[in-house]
């Protein structure tokens, strides 16, 4: 019996609040990124139990290694052959939050990179911790993916201290290869800048493709930190858990050492949920890495069917495919597609002021993806 | 049958991984404000049915009003006779989070007023926030705990802007009259500064006082925010939701504009089990009342039989009582008292330097409150 189930309608609705609880009845959701699959087993388990045990309280108040970090260790040496120290393990509530602390409190008082396009949130960063936020475009002509490092070298020599690397790239759906890790490496150091790479997609690495987490690049130990999460791959992100690694003692205790209340909001179930997807969770991923390989191919075709004038990078890990539907001429292509029955995410959202891109989630059931690039089809081209 | 269950020692090991799960075997966890009940019927059932629903992924993304907005408006109109527009109740991750976002957004970069003692998390947000924090000392050798209000214009005068209030008052059990608010309102008004409310002890109010929300004083609604949650009355804090309050409309704005990654952390399963205490925990509530009101009476006359020369203000709010321990000539007492087998806060924790009082956390059964008490009063007279 395979261990991944799709959610009827019915389901999706009532579980997935957002994505599909604030989508207009009768419209097909693809936009935020959640899966439509129910939760894996085990991670369902482990949170029904701790529910039982009535483990709703504060979570332990060891904020490094631990249970969670010896699950995330064993995890990282089965994944990505990547020798993780539990003790360089810190929880913290998301990674929107892991970030933002480790851009308080690690980064010089100087404007950090951010790489364009970006995941939403992380556009709000520069605001809140009042650094400023400099972007550095990936040139939507591109056939792949690549940071341009004379561009990122520029703005270290123009003065900004930090790149913000989220690896795998979510809208991209790009995964980094360890030359191009190692690039970026050369370039950082020679500013003596410093890293923080969002890696939440680094279980949803595709096949053709390997996660090489960043900090396992030579050279790295005293200018990165990187943080990820099991929420993404494991469709928990409501539970509360996060997951921030060093590899490097002081950098591991500057952020054990900041006050309790900037970061003590990770939930109690989000620690179960994470202990089980670490520990029982490789099957289901199995899983469900065949599943949006598949979904990745069909998505291939339906495209070439119905939206023939599309571009579309590859699409390497995540499950949310970045469309260039400039060909189509609409300015705002998802609000089209709105209105033919589809919610995707406005390419604005990632990078303002671009017009003509959409990033569509394909973490669906094989029909739906079908009725969804159809409907994408018939509203771009008016053949409704 | 009563709706309020005490929970085994083996039950609340497994339970509360945090008040018992990290103290020595053997010893009795009375430090931590968390209660050694069962979670409330409906509040546990809603959460049992949130996981089965599988609403483990983001929350519905309307940061005000909605049913939370509404069922908070229906709880304050019961329980504190006060006017609440729904759609001033935006949702956060939980109360420290909330006032942290309220001094980053609302008080100018200039100093904010920090009573003492004071909720060990608050010590923190001076550094967090980039604020200064001065520390206004409620008299340890007072009769009751009053706020100096001459001593309080005296630091706006010097420059302080904001009033971080925590009313009802943890450590203090203080609970905050009419009169007393308006005094604070007329200082603060007199000088253009804000406040800032925590409340999440509201809910616990003990027979005798009356919680008066600081929003329902007149002429604060320009000057003031509230902060506050169902998770401690209710005993969830590892589900992550809190509510912050306003009553003026551009206050209000100017929070629901922050960026999205500021203010996005809050938990499915919080919002599930407030909406649920909100409004289906009143009968459980009672009885929670009524037993640590119970335990008050308790915890009187084994003070006076054990620790005969402990001084303890009137515990008119929380389950913590706050004991002046000097007496018995101990700079430290609650590590005496832990080498006697009891774990209490140490006072240090909330006023740093002060020495000789600890934090007594209450809620848990008469016999375990006996049991705590007499082996305080042996440690403290080395009876053991
Ligand atoms: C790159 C990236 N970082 C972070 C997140 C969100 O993570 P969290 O919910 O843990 O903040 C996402 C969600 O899609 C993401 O794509
Ligand atoms: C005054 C006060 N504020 C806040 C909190 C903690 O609330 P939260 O867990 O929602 O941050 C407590 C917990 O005891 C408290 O006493």
């Amino acid at each position: 019996m395979p261990l991944l189930r799709d959610l009827t309608d019915d389901e999706a609705r009532a579980a997935l609040v957002l994505k599909w609880g604030q989508t207009e009845p009768g419209t097909i959701p693809a936009w935020v990124a959640e899966m439509d699959y129910a939760v894996a087993p085990p991670v369902l388990d482990a949170v029904r139990a701790a529910v039982e045990r009535g483990e709703l309280g504060y979570p332990r108040d060891d904020r490094a290694g631990g249970e969670l970090g010896a699950a995330y260790s064993r995890w990282a040496a089965r994944h990505f052959n990547q020798d993780v120290d539990p003790d360089h393990v810190q929880v913290t509530a998301d990674v929107t939050v892991g970030v933002r602390i480790a851009l308080e409190v690690l980064s010089e008082r100087a404007p950090f990179v951010l790489p364009l396009p970006a995941y939403d949130p992380q556009h709000g960063l520069g605001a809140i911790t009042g650094l400023e936020q400099w972007g550095l475009p990936v040139d939507p002509d591109g056939d792949g993916y690549a940071l341009d490092l004379d561009a990122l070298d520029a703005l270290f020599a123009r003065g900004a201290r930090t790149l913000l690397l989220t690896q795998p790239h979510n809208p991209g759906g790009h995964v980094f290869t360890r030359g191009e890790l190692e690039g970026i490496r050369d370039v950082v150091t020679r500013h003596g800048a410093r890293v923080v790479s969002d890696e939440i997609h680094g279980p949803l690495v595709l096949p053709g493709a390997e996660h090489v987490p960043y900090l396992s690049i030579d050279g790295t130990a005293d200018h990165a930190v990187a943080v990820t999460a099991a929420s993404k791959a494991f469709n928990v992100p409501g539970l509360k858990c996060a997951q921030i690694l060093t590899t490097d003692a002081a950098t591991r205790d500057r952020l054990l050492t900041i006050p309790w209340a900037q970061n003590d909001s990770w939930g109690s179930l989000g620690v179960a949920a994470a202990l089980a997807a670490y520990d029982h969770g490789d099957a289901w991923l199995a899983e469900l890495i065949e599943r949006l390989d598949q979904q990745r191919t069909l998505l291939a075709s339906l495209v070439a069917e119905h939206l023939p004038d599309a571009r579309m990078r590859p699409l390497e890990a995540t499950y949310m495919a970045w469309l260039d539907l400039r060909a189509y001429g609409h300015d705002d292509p998802a609000a089209v597609i709105r209105r033919g029955g589809v919610r995707v995410s406005p390419g604005e959202s990632y990078w303002p002021g671009l017009t003509g891109h959409v990033r569509l989630n394909i973490a669906t059931s094989p029909d739906r993806l079908t009725e969804i690039v159809r409907r994408m089809g018939a509203a771009l081209t008016d053949r409704a």
